[in-house]
C-alpha cells in the first residue's frame, strides 16, 4: 500500500532538527518509497516555496557530511505539500481532507504539544481524514504522571486502535539499542551470563552537559525524573533486563518489557532515603566557561524551586533473573560529559591467583553516546619482559563506525523509526502499558520523596552531581563507571 | 647471585637465528644483568673475533627494526668468550673449567643433538664444572618415544636435579600463550564458560607452509606426530584444558598440565580409524611456485616412505570439565598458510529468535601466528536500514601489537625463556612427567595406526591436507576454522 506522511508541527524545532533531516537522508539513500508524499502542516500562512526555503537553511547543517545535494533536496521537496492549519480550527482541516487519499496509508506525525493530541485527532475525525488505514505517531511526554498519561492515552484511543499508535522514544531507534537485542539473544556467550549468578550490578547513565536551555518554566514543572527517567532510562532498563522474547516482533518484545517494569520494586517512604538522591545544579563550569546555577537561569520565576536537575536511583527488579542485583540509574544536566551508557559489571573472580591487579571485574560497556559502540573490559597480560605476569586492563571493541562499511555513517534514530512506522512494525515504539507501568513506578518514587522530604542537594555545574550520589553506590562497595 | 650462560652449539642454526638474537635484544633493552657472561662453545677452532664477525652477519637480519646498533653489538660481544671444544673430548673441557666460577650460577644451554646430552653432562662433571649452582637448558626432542625419552631424562638426571633441568618448548614463551593463562584465570567472564556445559569443541591448528627443508633423512625417521604433536600441540592442549592452578608457580601449573595429559583418552586399534588421519604431501604449490612432493624432495632415500607430514586427530579428555568435548588437532607441512591458532567454539544458542544468520556460534580465537592476538567472534546487528534486523559476524579484538605501547614489538619466546631460566622460574618449561605422559599417549596412537594399517593419504602441497581430514570433523557436523 502506498503511504503519506502528515506532519503536524512542521515548522517546529523537532521537525527542523530531526524529522525532516531524517526523511531527507532516507530519500537520499533511496530508502523512502518513491510514492510517499509528505504533507507539512503548521500554523503560519506561507507558500510552499517560502516554507521549504526556510526549512532548507535549517536542515542543511543537520545533514551528514557528503550527503547534501541541492538537486536531491529539490527532488525531495517535490514530495512535499505545505498546508496551513490552525490545529484547533476544525474548519481548516478540510484542505487536508482534500489532499488525503482514503486508498493510501496516512501516517499522522504529531510533533506538537501532547495537549493537542486529542484536539487534532478529533478534528481529523470530523474532517473524515481517519477513514481507511491510519496510523498516528506521538512524541513524548505522554502525560506527566500515571493519571494524566491515562487521559492522553484514552483520548487518542478514541480515534486510533493501540496497534495504530506509535509512541516514540527515540532512544529505541539508536543502532546500539537495537544491537543490544542481538548482543543478548544471538550470542550464547553473552546470553549465558546475563543473570544474578554472573552479574554483580548494572549501571545506566544518561549525562547531559547542557542546562535547561531557555525552558525554565516548562522544565521546572517536570524535572529530570519525569523528563528522562520515566521514558529513556526505563526503556533502556527494560531492554537490558527483559527475558528472551518469543520472537522478535512487537508484541513479544513489548510484553517482556512490561514484565520488567511490573517487577520493579516500588521505592517507598521507608526505602527512599537509601535509594534516591535528587540534585540541582548551582553555578559552575560548562563547556563554554562559567555557567549560572539553575535558580539563576534566565526565566527562573521561583527562587526556591525544589525541582531536580539530577537524580540517582538504586533500583531492584524482583524476579528470578535479577534477584539481588542493583540497577544504579543516574541522569542529570550540567554534568562534565555528554555520555549515555549501560555498564554491565560482572562478578569478581571467586579466587585470585595473580599477585597484582587481577581484582578488576569484567565489564561490558554499551555506549550510546558519544561514540556508539560495545566494549568488553578484560584483563590481559601486560606485554613486558620486566614483570613476570603483570596484568593490565584491555578492551575488546565492537566499534560501529569502524566496521560499518556499507553506510559510513550511523543513521539517526528517527530514520529507523520512520521506516518502521511506515512498514507497520511497532517493536521500537512504546506500548500504552509500558508508559503507564513506568509512570506508576515513578509516581510512587515521587510520592515517597515528597513524604520523606527528600529535597534536592546542590551540585556545581560541571561536576558529577551531589556527593551523596557517590555515596549511594559507594556504600555498597561499588563505584560509578565514569 | 651472578650468572653465566654457557652455550653449547654456539655456531649452530638455532643459536644464530634465535638464541643469540634473543640475548642481544635483552642486552639492548637492558634486561640482561650487566654481570652476565656468555661462553660460546663450538667445535671450530677459531678466534673470538672470527666467531663474532661471522655471528654478527647472521644475527643482524634477525634483529627487530630499530633495535640494531653496531655499538651495542660490540658492547654485547664484550660479555662473550669463545671456547673451542669437541664435545666428546673430555680433556678439552678443562679450558671451560678454568672459565667457570663456582661462586656464580652456570646456565648450560645445550643447543645440540639430544644424543650428546649425556656425553656433555658427563664431561662437565668430570671437569668439575658442575660444582655449585648449576642449571641445564635442553632443546627438543627429548627422545622419540616413551622409552628413549626416559633414557634421555634418566641420563640427564644423573647430573642435574629435576628442579635444575629446563626443557624448552618455545611455544610456551610466546606472549599469547602466557596470556592464555591470564585470559582464563583473571577473567571471570571467560572462566565461567570454560567447560563442557558451554563449549562445543576446541580446535588446535599448527599449519606450516614449509616442506621438510633439506632434512629428509632426519624427518623421515620422525614424522609430524613426533615432531609437532608430542610437544607443541600437547602443550597448547594442556594449557587450554588445565584446571585452575593453586598458584601461578611452576609446580602448580605443571601439575595441572600433567593431569590433562593423563586424562587424554587413549586412541586404540578400535578407535584409531575414526580419530586419526595421516597425510603426506605430493607435488603442488608453495609460496614460491611449484614444489615437489615429499617423495620427490632432495635427499629422499625411500620412495615408499609412509612417514606422515600431516596429521589430524580427534581427541577426548576424560574428566569432569571436558567430558564429551572433542579436541580437534591438526598440523602439517606444505599447507596453504602459516598459522597457529586455538579456536574455542561455544555451543549454539538453545533457540534462535532471529530469522537470518543467527546460527553462527560464538568463537574465541587465540592466534599465535601470524599476528599474535585474541579475538572473539560475535553476532551483531548489521548496520543497515534496509533489513529490519539482519545479523553479521563481528570480531572483538585484543590485538597485541596495536595496544602494546611500552614495547612496540612482541618479544621472541626465547627472550622470556632466557630470563626465566636465569631467574629460576620453571613455569614455562616442560617437566619430565609431562614429556613422558605425552609420549605415552602418542606411542599408543602410533601403535594403533600401525596395527590398523592407517597409512598416509596423499594431499597436494598447498592444500589443507587429505580430504579425509575434512571428513574427520564434518561427520560430527563441524568444520575446521581456517
Amino acid at each position: 500500500m502506498q503511504s503519506d506522511i502528515i506532519l503536524f508541527g512542521a515548522k517546529g524545532d523537532l521537525s527542523a532538527r530531526k524529522l525532516i533531516p531524517s526523511l531527507y537522508h532516507l530519500h537520499y539513500c533511496k530508502l523512502l518509497d518513491t510514492s510517499i508524499r509528505i504533507a507539512c502542516i503548521a500554523r503560519t500562512d506561507e507558500s510552499k516555496e517560502a516554507f521549504t526555503e526556510t526549512l532548507k537553511s535549517k536542515v542543511q547543517p543537520q545533514v551528514a557530511e557528503g550527503y547534501w545535494s541541492d538537486t536531491v533536496w529539490d527532488e525531495f521537496c517535490e514530495r512535499m505539500t505545505y498546508i496551513c492549519i490552525n490545529f484547533t480550527e476544525q474548519e481548516e482541516y478540510k484542505q487536508l481532507s482534500l489532499w488525503i487519499n482514503p486508498e493510501r496509508l496516512s501516517l499522522f506525525y504529531l510533533a506538537t504539544p501532547p495537549s493537542l493530541y486529542g484536539t487534532i485527532s478529533e478534528n481529523l475525525k470530523q474532517a473524515n481524514c481517519l477513514e481507511g488505514k491510519r496510523r498516528v505517531v506521538l512524541e513524548k511526554p505522554i502525560g506527566e504522571d500515571l493519571s494524566s498519561s491515562r487521559d492522553v492515552n484514552t483520548t487518542v484511543a478514541r480515534f486510533f486502535n493501540e496497534e495504530n499508535i506509535y509512541r516514540i522514544d527515540h532512544y529505541l531507534g539508536k543502532e546500539t539499542v537495537q544491537n543490544l537485542l542481538v548482543l543478548r539473544f544471538a550470542n550464547r556467550f553473552i546470553n549465558a551470563q546475563w543473570d544474578q549468578s554472573c552479574i554483580d550490578h548494572i549501571q545506566i547513565t544518561v549525562a547531559e552537559t547542557v542546562g535547561i536551555e531557555n525552558r525554565w518554566t516548562y522544565y521546572d514543572g517536570v524535572g529530570q525524573l519525569r523528563d528522562m527517567v520515566q521514558n529513556h532510562l526505563m526503556q533502556l532498563l527494560s531492554l537490558v533486563a527483559m527475558e528472551p522474547p518469543l520472537a522478535v516482533d512487537a508484541e513479544s518484545i513489548r510484553n517482556e518489557k512490561v514484565k520488567v517494569l511490573k517487577a520493579l520494586r516500588p521505592i517507598t517512604e521507608d526505602t527512599v532515603d537509601d535509594h534516591v538522591v535528587r540534585g540541582q545544579y548551582s553555578q559552575g563550569w560548562g563547556t563554554g566557561g562559567a555557567v549560572p546555577g539553575y535558580l539563576q537561569e534566565e526565566g527562573c520565576i521561583n527562587k526556591h524551586s525544589d525541582t531536580e536537575t539530577f537524580i540517582a536511583i538504586k533500583a531492584y527488579i524482583d524476579n528470578w533473573r535479577w534477584a539481588g542485583v542493583p540497577f544504579y540509574l543516574r541522569t542529570g544536566k550540567r554534568l562534565p560529559q555528554k555520555v549515555t551508557e549501560i555498564v554491565i559489571s560482572y562478578k569478581a573472580l571467586p579466587y585470585n591467583i595473580f599477585s597484582e591487579g587481577a581484582n578488576t571485574p569484567n565489564k561490558l560497556v554499551i555506549r550510546l553516546q558519544p561514540n556508539e559502540g560495545i566494549e568488553m573490559q578484560m584483563l590481559s597480560k601486560k606485554q613486558t619482559l620486566k614483570d613476570r605476569l603483570a596484568l593490565t586492563t584491555q578492551n575488546l571493541n565492537l566499534d560501529f563506525l569502524g566496521t560499518s562499511g556499507t553506510m559510513g555513517r550511523i543513521p539517526d534514530a528517527y530514520e529507523r523509526l520512520f521506516l518502521d512506522a511506515i512498514s507497520g512494525d511497532q517493536s521500537l515504539f512504546v506500548s500504552r502499558e509500558e508508559v503507564e507501568e513506568s509512570w506508576r513506578w515513578c509516581d510512587g518514587l515521587i510520592e515517597a520523596c515528597r513524604r520523606q522530604g527528600i529535597h534536592v542537594k546542590k551540585y556545581h555545574a560541571g561536576s558529577w552531581g551531589p556527593s551523596k550520589s557517590e555515596l549511594l553506590i559507594e556504600k555498597d562497595n561499588r563505584s560509578w563507571n565514569a
